[in-house]
């Protein structure tokens, strides 16, 4: 092909599949929103929306050199605030001269580059939205979310993506199941735990209580968002117009999502009674998040294994984390950060040399023995310490500065009306929530210590009125 | 054009539009919820949601074979299973060595043949999701799922797009009212004649009771979905990135769907003394579905014909359904079916050789005489016929296995309870469905056989108590 | 490249980008019904919907013409119905023959430049729709709709982009700040003072009063939709797959709509004491208008910068219209016109010849004087006060005729069932609207001439009764 066509129908494809990539913005804000409660559905749209702001300027001013620029295994160090660094893109491989010589494997220019990997950085920090969702300050989550794409993510991007030491360990994610989807998982467990669970969400004596999402409808719009925005994912990270491999990843990344949808569907069937729309649009979630680090290295048969493993275990996992009373509103933890991490693994389980020849060469079930397994677990372990002490830094050093809760007062009443000043359905006459019989004194005292924090004596004497 | 660059941009066209077909889903999940009562969303977005993973799962192990592969003129009998038969694909024409030959005229890898077939193939197992909403059992209609998209649809295709019989007759059907849309469309009616109607839809003297749908707004989210994805389904069925014809289609496509928006809406002012909302959008869908098989064959202006003849038809034709007590909740029978046949023959009354030269040839409009038109008329009937069939034997088949219809209790309740365990907006205040003055007693010695099936006596007197 | 391949690949981006531009249509619907009254909702939603019908046959059948076609520098007179001028597109330049030669600069198909232009009028025409929301005649709406679309729009649109006095004074618009977002926005403000206040907006002693709209959920679905749209609308303005220029404008849409997310959501965090989620909405929009206009022609930085004006000047300029007593229920006036005059502005101010040689040039921040800025100013002043008149004009002769505004009553119980016989949410539980104490007769002395000419003293009775 002629070198000038090439550059236009990969620059065509990788700005395509990037706007899909942005569109599950859309689907992040349904999901999360129809997955909690009404009194707090503005504050939690407001989250999932301002997020995308908050990455394009911390990527664009400093997260994108730290990550693609030329500097040591552990970060980037040229051409580091605002993409100032010099660079001919398109010009490929050894023509390639400037700072970001790491993603010059793709012959588009530089815009396309930034704005491609923008949308995945984006993606990381609105994994977090849900899981602090109905108690976090959105001040504090806007300050955390520039923390997150300026800093975090792009340090564990260039570990893996920007050519840093795990990369040269042999280590393989080819969409981001760890750079993005457990990055994420980690931030936002971590913001779970030191935020502490909603009121309300776990008894005086230990008791789990469902706090039921205010709109299936909403949740189901943004799976289906989500899901075709996966097609921007995966794919696109082709960064190139490659015939049969887009092709392949295409038919990899649903074929996971469906036998995810219909294994999570009969798991909950089965250990619920009933088939739960929640356990199934997380089972999907699940399935996509599995294939991201495979789906170029894998066949279709595996894929479809590793969607069913996947859409299998999001229920326990699930079940998990409200065990050890870890509240996560939307469960993105048990999608995105356990299913980032077996998806990761699942590379090194399931990968076949003749899919994306001279890249992963094959796992553990074709023969390749545990190398690729064990730089894949070597992978997970490195950047799941380093998220979960740099968020866990940060989420505290916000705790201590501006706060990352709000009074229990304006919890009880919603954050739409303590944050925003709004309400996300005026018209209609909702339900108090109930507290389910747990006596509020009562649960207070359960409460842990980041719930403790933020309520004053006499806010718990409001509510009690 | 250098070969290598054409399987490129049309790949790129393939995929892309594909996706947009994909993201029907999601539109016929918004259309079909909405226009169903709020105790039913969770069900309906389910049956929505799984039968795509279904659809996969099942044109993937099965009917892609039988659609494509070679065989005899009635089904495809090689490379059956799994998509492993041989194939050189993106080679075309003489150069292709393969079995799935009646595909091999477009130049793009198998895996993106594969993917845009999915695609349209999951579109007619969703259309059923609508028509036996609101009283189906959710196991069931998994079950017809994999047996449509695995069995009925590709033998049906098979004859059309597998260069089967009718494919070899001269029968025209480009992007699929016939293959796709009637399909799914008898389907549906099957499964809601076989079903029974909804309680309290038909009174004891034959009242129509018009059971409004909960949400307009999701009702709407949905046709501009599909709206968007009918520019994948019909210009995509280029299968190639043929400037003149993708141009054309797309307003072919855009001024039928937009003529059909003016003809419901004023077929319904005038006849129903207001536009009514739910009209405009069934006949925006109907003109889409008339212009499918007619989009590349006929010009702007025929075009607008169409659309204004599919919008005048399913005013009456939603009516004429209720009248002959075939409830299908959300007008899908009238939109798929009635539309699917009529655009189908509008390919013998309006086609011009012009449009695509060397396919239809002029239709009985334009001096082509009734050659075209008789085959056009047989595809229909012979089609009808076999879908009318083997979907009936089907639902027959389920019903007295597994059942198809849930306890008049539960439908009652509502399927998102019984089926689900969940629902759908518990933080707002609902109505009570009410029966509209029919006494229950009386109305349940009006439902057919389907109904009484499934209702026990006891289960009567717990809906009087 | 290949001038048959550079066909295809400028084909394929028109196309794609037209659709993303198409789906707009459901990001107007979400945010205009999200932002008024769910009793108005089923209206506001059939207004979204049938205007791109309406925009369809107006600009097919004339608009196109009187748009493109060769004429005189204030409308084109040459093929002007149904498209059917001479014309040999795709060819360009010195090559091209036919009779629409302003846009012969884009080597596409006619059908791709008809169907690319017919989404941005459908744009221009949806924005009308939400200020003049919940006491407009359905029909008169439709009236409106065909003029707008067939005659005005087009007419501004010939001065700038098909060749008029405008382009040859040198005033740039790129993707149509001015061209669409200031003629709708105009139009709109036109409506909207003409029809006069919703009952109960401007109490009777000059308050203010809220309106909040029904569901923010449905507003954010809408934003994010016009968010993605405007990668279709910014990018797409290329009408050629350029790689560099399509990144660019990509990086530069996005940082103005993050940069303007960020200041509306802080200046409305300043002013009204809290982040207001209308606000947050209305300023990314204000942030995407303002940036339309110079995308191609500015720096990313400069983009950031325009975003954060515009995101700060949406605010006072809400407050505005309210001020003045323009009941504008969405803000259309202070995005999209407001913004849309500012966006052209900014092309003056920041445009740098870099970016995009041999069109602007540079502008007064980039030491290119005041003659850019003067075009600037001058497209501005005519386009403003020939959209005022000729839409005054069109809105005066409506009323005169078929009338357009509902009867007081009818705007009270809301005009779902008033004008289509629907309810938006049936099943749900929804609020009266209280009239927050204002006295209905003492509001009813207040209302402009609009209102009174609609309302008659037996209906003032009704309502008080």
């Amino acid at each position: 092909m002629n070198p000038e066509t090439k550059v236009v129908v990969d620059t065509l494809w990788v700005l395509i599949t990037a706007m899909l990539v942005f569109f599950m913005n859309l689907g992040f804000a349904c999901v999360e929103a129809g997955f909690q409660q009404s009194k707090n559905c503005v504050n939690i749209l407001s989250k999932n929306f301002v997020v995308f702001a908050c990455s394009t300027v911390a990527f664009w001013y400093l997260g994108w050199g730290l990550m693609f620029g030329d500097g040591n295994p552990f970060m980037g160090l040229q051409g580091l605030l605002m993409i100032t660094g010099a660079d001919n893109s398109p010009a490929t491989g050894d023509a390639y001269q400037g700072v970001y010589s790491s993603i010059a494997w793709t012959g588009v220019p530089l815009s396309a580059k930034f704005f491609f990997q923008l949308v995945f950085a984006g993606t990381a920090a609105t994994i977090v939205s849900g899981s602090v969702g109905g108690r976090i300050k959105y001040f504090s989550f806007i300050l955390f979310s520039f923390i997150l794409v300026g800093l975090i993510y792009p340090i564990g991007g260039h570990w893996i993506w920007g050519g840093g030491w795990l990369a040269k360990l042999g280590f393989w994610d080819f969409a981001g199941s760890t750079v993005v989807h457990s990055v994420g998982g980690w931030a936002a467990l971590m913001g779970a735990i030191i935020l502490g669970p909603r009121f309300g969400k776990f008894g005086p004596k230990g008791e789990i209580n469902a706090i039921p999402g205010h709109s299936m409808s909403l949740a189901m719009i943004g799976t289906l968002v989500l899901y075709l925005g996966w097609f921007g994912f995966n794919p696109g990270s082709t960064m190139a117009a490659d015939p049969r491999l887009m092709g392949h990843i295409c038919l990899t990344t649903n074929m996971a999502a469906a036998t995810a949808i219909l294994s999570s569907t009969f798991t909950s069937w089965i250990f619920l009674k009933k088939p739960d729309i929640g356990m199934t649009i997380n089972g999907c979630l699940a399935g996509l998040v599995a294939i991201t680090a495979p789906c170029a290295f894998v066949s279709v048969p595996s894929a479809a294994i590793i969607g069913l493993i996947a859409g299998f275990i999001v229920v326990p996992a699930v079940i998990f984390f409200d065990k050890v009373h870890v509240d996560d509103p939307v469960g993105a933890t048990a999608v995105h950060l356990v299913n980032g991490i077996f998806g990761t693994i699942a590379v090194g389980l399931f990968a076949q040399d003749w899919v994306s020849p001279n890249t992963t060469g094959n796992g553990l079930f074709f023969g390749g023995g545990v190398k690729l397994l064990t730089a894949q677990l070597t992978g997970v372990a490195a950047v799941g310490a380093f998220v979960v002490i740099a968020s866990a830094i940060a989420w505290y050093v916000l705790k201590m500065t501006v706060g990352i809760r709000v009074s229990l007062t304006e919890e009880i009443e919603g954050l739409d009306i303590g944050e925003h000043g709004n309400q996300a359905y005026p018209d209609f006459v909702t339900r108090k929530p109930s507290y389910r019989g747990v006596g509020i004194t009562e649960s207070l005292g359960a409460q842990n210590s980041g719930m403790k924090s933020s309520a004053s004596k006499k806010e718990y004497n409001e509510v009690l009125r």
